[in-house]
């Protein structure tokens, strides 16, 4: 059995070379294929165009032991993987009478006749061994060439994922070689990347270092930043200890601002903590415009711990809904911590909820004064034993700032359920 | 001067290479250069890995008069594009006296030392040109090789966008000699891709064959699809008419259902109805959690036309805040016509707003029912004159159902403000 411990993923596709389409089938495949130890060694994204892919083809065989296409098995004319396989192996293509069936059948249970063009996708390089796509007409193909193995997928997630890991990944791991890859997710709410580098930097070192080398990538959103460590081992249990001691370091060092270790949303930790207390929550938002509430709405079983909320653009909602006095936005502004405070306090007596957040900022682009330019943006937590009020002066444009703003009122949240959590 | 006609564009990172990061640089450049003309024949992504590095530049310089790399221009080790650049052109790394001086001044700036490390970044390919990156210390370089040309440069795309777009694409104009590209979008919302490729498909064919062929692709969203169509031609007003001919006659057949034809989101054209007729709106959630407020208030200036809205996950938030009567939600449940059609309603009296929709779904994985299976979602848009209701089924996971609802709610709004446009 040919052993395998290097890959290369090609995309084959030219409307993946247009400036509208990411090939996303590379992530997914490179995780898998790292679970199972093969490194990825390159990968391309290959127009459908006859020459061009039958070199890439080439290129890639003399480098890796494992070749995976996704696309071009169609029925159309454009679809020319499989003739480029054939011909880069030098074996011919020859019609594949179960293949054929098989699609006669997928038509025919849709109450259709196959048009002749799929028969194309019965024609596979002599050798190669089907694989069955039960969502759509492309059969995968697993194709065996001296010391190299060439494994052509359909283009759609959704046919190419379940194709892979039940009829490629069984067989990959017989034949797979190399180290496995274990990893762990550390996420950090409202750290600047630079604190997180300071405070990370020489326990990632250290760590690089170490018996099992831990390999560390920081991954950094406005407000919001993720500490990828892996290990290659062939010991699971080593890698997974290793791997656990590093994260209990770089959490201990991160302190309070660690949302989870374990792969949770902050979302999905935040309704863990209000589950636990048996609070409900309720929010206010302004300059958010209901982002918090669809972020908290986004975890299933959010009904048990979220009442609902109020997206307070205007100041009469404010004063209508959220009690906020109108002697307040008069003398302080929308935008203003009494004001933030208010709609808090207000959503959460209004809507008898627990915890409520209030959110009012100036997101831009225009909207701003030299006293409260773009980018301020006040969070208020209510609980029943105090409310907490952050202005925040936040960089970058609308979306920036929205999106900023929603992962500081989670976390805000988070941090107002630690601290007020039952004795 | 070298023309230019063929680009392939080399990501330069291990970083690269894992499941969680995608090169979207690349998108970027491929909108550029197809605009001066330029084709781009393939891309790759590359590992730091000399060896790697300095075979995929061989094999691009080999098939393409361009190559672009992004990354591998910082100051560590790890950093090698520049040293396997001037190996595979066979020329020497040379100290750029001004290169040094440049990044020297960039930090005696913030009134910090340069470190040793960053004279790296200033030993470059002999003959190479600097490219400034007043965004950072690592420079571009542009370099010229016979009849070949490699740019250079930096990964960040904060940093790559304007170096591009001030120093790159304008010298590259100079030397394309391909057809430019040109694009239109025509966006639709609530309609099966399979529909529009049936109304579409012969009008495309047609397009393709005509004197200035138009290219056309199909994208397609849950609930959303987007009809990109370009055309090569040295002539921008012929291409410009052979395009806005495609388009009206496309937007002819696909009708009422043409969301816009100019680049516009369904949000800032449902804004730009509401402005136009003088109207607010104001939105009743309760399966998308506030993401159609949010959504909304993306459009910046969305306080000139949106009251706010009310996130109604609870029955006590739909009778309070939105007068549903407890008898309506008792009889029929809150997944239901009436009770959607109460929270239009509710909200426009509630909120003083002159359009109104409700959303109340099932949006999963748990709480269906075999009558009211997950992914039953019903909108109503309640106007002065007229409550419209609809139920759709819709397919998917938690987040596909909640994404298809949003599109949804915000497409019965737009054709409700055209159906109730003033005579």
């Amino acid at each position: 059995m040919t052993p395998v411990r290097s890959a290369e993923i090609l995309a084959v596709g030219t409307e993946l070379l247009t400036p509208f389409r990411l090939d996303t089938n590379s992530l997914y495949l490179t995780r898998h294929l790292n679970d199972l130890g093969i490194d990825v060694r390159s990968k391309s994204v290959v127009p459908d165009d006859a020459e061009e892919l039958a070199y890439r083809l080439r290129v890639a065989m003399e480098r890796v032991d494992l070749v995976i296409t996704s696309g071009g098995l169609g029925p159309t004319a454009d679809d020319l993987t499989r003739e480029v396989v054939a011909r880069v192996l030098k074996t011919p293509l020859a019609h594949d009478a179960a293949i054929a069936e098989a699609i006669r059948s997928r038509f025919e249970k849709r109450g259709m006749k196959m048009p002749e063009a799929n028969l194309r996708q019965a024609m596979v390089p002599a050798g190669a061994r089907a694989l069955n796509n039960p969502r759509g007409t492309a059969p995968g193909l697993w194709i065996e060439s001296g010391d190299r193995l060439v494994v052509l997928l359909p283009g759609p997630p959704r046919e190419l994922q379940p194709m892979f890991e039940t009829l490629v990944r069984p067989e990959l791991e017989k034949r797979a070689q190399g180290r496995k890859v274990f990893r762990r997710v550390i996420k950090i709410a409202l750290r600047a990347e630079s604190q997180v580098e300071e405070i990370a930097q020489p326990i990632y070192s250290r760590l690089a270092d170490a018996e099992v080398p831990i390999e560390t990538t920081i991954l950094a959103a406005p407000g919001f930043i993720e500490l990828h460590l892996s290990a290659r081992s062939d010991d699971a249990p080593v890698a997974d200890a290793a791997l656990d001691q590093g994260v209990a370091q770089l959490a201990t060092a991160l302190g309070s601002s660690v949302v989870s270790t374990d792969g949770k949303s902050l979302e999905q930790v935040v309704g863990d903590l209000l589950l636990a207390r048996g609070w409900k929550i309720a929010t206010a938002e302004s300059c958010t415009g209901g982002l918090v509430a669809g972020r908290l709405t986004d975890v299933s079983g959010s009904s048990g711990w979220l009442v609902g909320g109020v997206v307070a653009y205007s100041n009469e909602i404010k004063q209508q809904f959220l009690d906020v006095p109108a002697s307040l936005l008069a003398e302080h502004g929308a935008v203003s911590e009494p004001v933030g405070r208010a709609m808090a306090e207000g959503v959460c007596r209004r809507l008898g909820a627990d915890i409520g957040v209030g959110i009012t900022g100036i997101a831009g682009p225009t909207g701003g004064t030299p006293q409260k330019p773009v980018g301020t943006v006040v969070i208020a937590v209510a609980t029943p034993h105090a409310t907490t009020v952050k202005t925040l002066s936040l960089g970058g444009d609308r979306p920036t700032v929205r999106g900023h703003s929603v992962i500081a009122a989670l976390e805000l949240v988070r941090r107002a359920l630690l601290a007020d959590a039952p004795a």
